[in-house]
């Protein structure tokens, strides 16, 4: 049974957080760097941005995780420590401090960063607000939210409770999605704890088969950010016996991060870059999983869809020339479209051609904010969901701003 | 030698067209039927899109082209003739009143739609219209044009001369780009029309060559539609000997062809939906031309950089991002980037990292209406072109704008 909890990344056992402003921002009332930690020394895991162009604290993390454990994350925003010259030696220094000022090795330390690219990062601030942040480390998973935040409007964190060998356990995570107010990439960060015991192969088999149906289903505006990064961290202070291979302990543990990586995905995707609406594509019916993603991601990216979805206009031919052009097999004149939201649902296209429908009725239903366009394709079970959000005037105001 | 001269589809000897309202469109002071007729039976070649949802005119066309030759293209604006139950049908039908009124074999025309798609189309107004369009027909390439223009803000037409068996030859073309004020599909039609000489084998491989580095490298926002064509037709009646096989004449012919194709596809991505600006993102020194491709068109596609030059902001590092997610092969320590205009031209970014550059001057730059984004890889030799525009407040509107 999985139960939602309150909190995010302090609601399972023995870990604290802080986020604070340390002056990477102008904006004082803004905090810009973040801190997790965990009593114990935890098995780690993490999946990252497949763009070539990677920020340079990824590097680092990537180095620090080899041997499968980690015991803090620090996290600055207000810049991606990206394309800059020194961005390695930079990263490893505020691992460094961290370090410190936590007590700890620097290579049980992951760090990431979000923002501008290709500007110096300077240490200065982050040195600076090291002690303070390290020393308010408490029941602040909500601040360690904040300050990884950039044009997110809303901190997005959840937890969950779940029975693993008998013992309840917790997982939770914080996230920030797309945008900058300074503006330069869609990036993504998640930070998920859990007090579960598991081995570090585990965890990392878990985080990866996960985030193909979850966060690699999201899509704001198809740019794939260069600084990316989903980090697990699992201390085992809950006291279960640890899962050490796939069994019911592991299903369970696959089933709750699931409900927190599903919850983040849908948080991400509502609150995209200018969203006044978030958009799940669900579709079925599809020859095999692969096409159905496919053909799920390809609708929940098209700019046109988008637009119309904006403008509650029930435009499925959209949906059709989305399908058409995935490079997905799909028999064309199978295709099914539903338009749905907590105002009804309502058939718009069967077998390929358009089905008569009220179109009064369709604006009712998009003009909701949670959107689902559900599609069948009747070849065959593959199944898959994906998660976006409309385009609007903000997106384009938030992104044509003048970065100088 | 290569000269523009006046004029689009009856630039070249032996072609009349003409462009009515008949009433597909409300708006009666919006042409919605054009026709463009040879007086001899042309050479014919198409290539049409690669969507799996495909106009029914595509169908029919793509059957009477299949000897090679044809003689007249009549293409409505209003209605895509798209996922419609009778679309075939339909399409035929407009054949065979063309064919009637042009006194002329119903398998010699090629047939064309661009609109709303999943609505039927009424053959009504198509045939009240047809002896008025045949009747007529004129040195009206113009009339043409503004026919099959949908969200198109002018029209585009051009035409130059060239030198084929020491005979001046004649090659001139419309298009309509992305966009539709009844929106669905960003829909691209082109038609070429030329009195040179050429076998129908020739001029399908002349054209086929030639859009892989035009008309494939445009992109508006993403979305393939489902009625792209581009048709030639060549009636001979410049009176050169006949190309048949490649050599001097061919290469001639290609290089003509590629100044219209060229022309028009910097024409369309100007006017693309909304758009303020046109980009065109030129490549060099690839490790091959697929390369170069590659990354042209992701640059040229990317949301984020593309409201990045609506705004003048010369973020570059939306560029590295774009090129990072492409899927390319590239060393990301060897890219350069510079912005370029009619007002200057500014490098930004060398060896994959940030050089100092004035922010004043590149805004400047990025002001004008007509914008370089110049890469260059360190790679080989591989070069590509891709045209796009800006992201702007007017696409979201267009777009998301009530189809009903």
């Amino acid at each position: 049974m999985i139960q939602t909890v309150k909190g995010g990344v302090c609601a399972a056992k023995g870990f604290t957080a802080n986020g604070v402003h340390c002056g990477i921002r102008k904006n004082k009332t803004k905090r810009d760097l973040s801190l997790i930690f965990s009593e114990k020394r935890a098995a780690a895991a993490a999946v990252y941005t497949t763009n070539l162009v990677k920020g340079a604290p990824l590097t680092v993390t990537k180095a620090h995780l080899a041997d499968g454990y980690a015991q803090a994350i620090i996290c600055n925003s207000g810049n991606a420590n990206t394309c800059n010259a020194n961005g390695i030696e930079i990263a490893e220094e505020t691992c460094a401090l961290a370090a410190k000022a936590l007590g700890i090795a620097a290579d049980d330390i992951v760090v990431a960063s979000t923002g501008v690219i290709g500007q110096p990062l300077d240490i200065t601030p982050i040195a600076n607000g090291m002690d303070a942040l390290a020393k308010g480390l408490g029941d602040f998973g909500d601040l360690a939210a904040e300050g990884i935040m950039t044009t997110d409007t809303v901190k997005k964190e959840v937890a969950v409770t779940f029975t693993a060998g008998g013992v309840t356990c917790t997982i939770g995570g914080i996230a920030k999605g797309s945008g900058m107010i300074h503006p330069n990439m869609a990036t993504m960060l998640v930070f998920i704890t859990t007090d579960c015991a598991i081995s570090p192969a585990l965890l990392q088999k878990a985080l990866s088969t996960d985030v193909q149906s979850t966060f690699n289903m999201v899509s704001v505006d198809g740019d794939t950010s260069t600084n990316d990064m989903v980090t697990v961290l699992a201390n085992g202070m809950a006291g279960n016996k640890e899962i050490t291979e796939e069994g019911d302990d592991f299903a369970a543990f696959m089933q709750a991060l699931n409900s927190v990586t599903v919850d983040l995905c849908k948080k991400i995707a509502g609150d995209g870059e200018g969203a006044t609406k978030r958009l799940e594509c669900s579709v079925q019916g599809a020859k095999d999983k692969a096409t159905a993603k496919i053909v799920a991601k390809s609708v929940i990216c098209s700019s046109l869809l988008k637009a119309a979805m904006f403008g509650a206009d029930a435009n499925w031919g959209r949906v059709l020339c989305a399908i058409g052009y995935s490079g997905a097999e799909v028999d064309v004149t199978k295709i099914g479209v539903t338009f749905s939201s907590a105002a009804g649902s309502i058939e718009v296209c069967k077998d390929g051609a358009g089905v008569p429908f009220s179109e009064e009725e369709a604006k009712k239903i998009l003009s909701e904010h949670e959107i689902g366009i559900e599609l069948t394709l009747g070849d065959g079970d593959g199944e898959a969901v994906a998660w976006g959000c409309d385009l609007t005037y903000d997106y384009v105001k938030i992104n044509g701003d003048y970065r100088t």
